[in-house]
């Protein structure tokens, strides 16, 4: 206790405010954890850096003496990335959360990384502006989009969080702030460092700003809905749809659009059918969504959708799009659950699909499916229900690695837009070629020599 | 020479046909050069390989050696990126130009890197398919492209190569075979080692193999032209043109468009005005396609646009393209010059073009000045005339620096397409933070450390 007493009073002399210092026995324990809370790591003091310049003196001052960082904003990753597994410090960033810069004439927008998606997209859209990535969690922060390269509904057009990073400013393991890429639209200069930081979990640097491609917001926008009697039409209606230039493709089956309305109360448009995809498109006039809509209902009916409903006014849009957005809610209001977030070639989707209905006819277990049909990416909840712990921990070890073993074997990668964290890290590790493995914990060699961010999280592991 | 008749026969033990492997007194001098061919390398031999299996059985050989490798391919780089610096064996991927397959299903190819993008991208036409990446030249090779992370004109509305790249398979410097990436649409699994690959101008790993996006071809493409009294205006009209969504705005001046009319003996519309724009449609109907030029006339003739041509045929769109595409040769064709490929924020291209203009009148040098509007990506050509050796060299000493520094200051990078190679790196070493290029040779360690790859090459040094 007195080490740690001193060490906080050696933080507070490295930030402007002593408030922003927790020493240990005072760190609440979601500071700990994920947004599961299934798993609580430890930590000899919470920090809660407000400019690039505090982080660079509490890394630098970690530096020296050998001790872990692990960065977090939000917390609302669901793999554990922010879980502290080896103590040290915890940065949280929610309080750099700034918009510092919105530059119409470059179309980029300049942030800190605990700026939280929603605000940030609600006031570009004030503004006329877009920025297309789109998770479901609204309330993640962009530092978190950028370290798990989060993607969401509307990849399907305008690509994931990679695509609109335009530069990062880092703090490196030794303290030292650099500037990777920048406002230029190309870039054919050296190699693409900022490329490395995207999806890297906070094991390679610290975030302290992001410049962000942003769009002008597209004038107009309409969501449709398409009925089919089984997953596999619907499924089959995907790659053609795609000509469509749908802004989102999200797949849905019966029994999910129940969950779904039960717990929001709302009624779902075109009941009781066995499964539905639900469309959006934007455009910049009525005409050119008109043409996609068009275009779209021929498609659907050519795949033998038994209706096709443009969805007219706003409020039904949302009313729609709530029921899709609560399903991991509405899951977990009855049960504990175990996502996975799987990513397949979009033409294996059905064949995955199929796969999945047979592992739980075979084992028992429920599983809740969904996700975004237009790029493979397929969500599951698997349910706990009425199990014992033991007998859980045994069905999942029984029914986990024949999932993404499957999924490998067809093509397929452990994570779509979650990233890896520490739930996913064995599955990972056991479906990434052991040389793709080496060279990723090298390059963590050369960023971070003592293996001080984020220790045992995605491709690098404690024991190795 | 001994020594080189030994080599050369080992070599062949190596491939399946000993007419693939030329020994150093058999070598063309293009092999060791590059498009320009300002600079002329040396090399033990040249050898095509056919197959990743000989590929990485060459590399083998090489690393337990330490032989340098330089990989090419159509060699129509500008920068001297396949000028082999420190001898060794020239790897020549013009004959692995195989397109492997066409996944409709996924909108993927996967094709070997000496296939050329023309070829490649009429293949995928005549299946209603389509590659956007669109580099001005055309037998360049799809290897190639990867390697400098090649952009082109419809960068605007489609992004650069590395935006098409899902998968590739590369050969490591010690001969063993990865795979990075693949068929997913998102990935949030590890980090993004396929990304450091693009853009590494054969400094990292071999590419043997190339998994790229596609896309729908769009039902329908025109082009329109819009003339201004300067300049300035036309660039004024940028920033709301990509609301238009545009495929490409490349811009021309007065006297550029006078030298490619010359070299084509083809006559370009609305002449004689001081500046253009030249624009570019895609869309899914005439409809989209009229609303969109409707809406960039009424942006062109607000921002003081004298004349809005819509380029109604397919013959006067590919007139107009042609004349804007030989510009460079049109240049060579009077005189030696420099090339530039600066890149700056699309709202500081405007203030680059007249600060290039200005150093044109100090210095007495002929810049001629080109580009793509739409991304802040100016062409220049340094033009020698009568210039003597030393007074080219001399000028060129006095007047680079400056061009690349005033770039750098308002944001601007060495290189938006073409790579740094030897030609710029001077240049980009200069403004590119130690720290940064640090970061690349350590990387480059770990990916090559006996240093065997394209030594000397864009951010490494053959001093350092």
């Amino acid at each position: 206790m007195m080490m740690d007493i001193a060490l906080a009073r050696e933080l507070r002399g490295l930030v402007s405010d002593d408030g922003r210092v927790i020493p240990a026995n005072m760190i609440e324990k979601k500071y700990l954890s994920d947004a599961l809370a299934r798993m609580t790591g430890s930590a000899e003091a919470l920090v809660f850096p407000v400019s690039t310049a505090e982080t660079s003196a509490l890394m630098d001052y970690a530096y020296r003496r050998d001790i872990p960082v692990t960065a977090r904003s939000a917390g609302t990753n669901l793999t554990g990335s922010t879980v502290p597994l080896t103590g040290g410090l915890v940065l949280d960033f929610s309080r750099m959360n700034r918009l510092l810069e919105i530059d119409a004439e470059t179309f980029c927008a300049t942030v800190e990384p605990g700026i939280l998606l929603g605000e940030f997209q609600q006031t570009l859209e004030a503004q006329g502006l877009f920025y297309p990535p789109d998770p479901g969690e609204k309330t993640s922060a962009i530092g978190g989009n950028i370290a798990t390269n989060a993607g969401g509904m509307r990849a399907v057009k305008y690509g994931v969080t990679r695509d609109y990073v335009r530069g990062l400013e880092i703090v490196k393991a030794d303290g030292s702030v650099l500037n990777l890429g920048g406002k230029t639209v190309k870039d054919a200069s050296g190699l693409s460092l900022k490329n490395l930081i995207v999806g890297s979990e906070g094991t390679l640097a610290l975030i302290t700003k992001c410049i962000l491609k942003i769009l002008p917001l597209p004038r107009e926008s309409k969501g449709a809905l398409a009925a089919f009697p089984s997953l596999e039409a619907g499924i089959a209606a995907v790659n053609p749809l795609l000509k469509s230039d749908p802004t989102a493709i999200e797949f849905l089956e019966r029994d999910i659009v129940a969950l779904g309305e039960k717990y929001t109360e709302l009624s779902f448009p075109l009941p009781g059918r066995a499964a539905y995809l639900l469309l959006a498109y934007h455009g910049n006039s009525k005409n050119e969504i008109q043409e996609r809509l068009h275009l779209a209902r021929e498609i659907c009916e050519n795949a033998g959708a038994e209706d096709f409903l443009v969805i007219e006014d706003a409020a039904a849009f949302d009313r729609v799009w709530q029921i899709r957005g609560c399903i991991v809610k509405a899951v977990e209001a009855f049960s504990e659950q175990e996502p996975l977030d799987i990513v397949v070639p979009i033409n294996r989707l059905s064949f995955f699909i199929n796969f999945v209905h047979n592992v739980e006819r075979e084992s028992g277990l429920r599983m809740v499916s969904f996700g975004h049909a237009g790029d493979g990416n397929v969500h599951l909840c698997v349910i706990r229900g009425g199990r014992s712990a033991e007998e859980w921990e045994r069905v999942l070890k029984e029914v986990m690695p024949l999932l993404y073993r499957t999924a490998a074997a067809i093509g397929g990668l452990v994570s779509g837009e979650h990233g890896i964290g520490i739930a996913k890290q064995r599955y990972f590790l056991e479906n990434t070629a052991a040389q793709n493995i080496a060279l990723m914990r090298q390059i963590k060699a050369v960023f971070d020599p003592k293996n001080l961010l984020n220790p045992g999280k995605s491709y690098h592991n404690l024991l190795s």
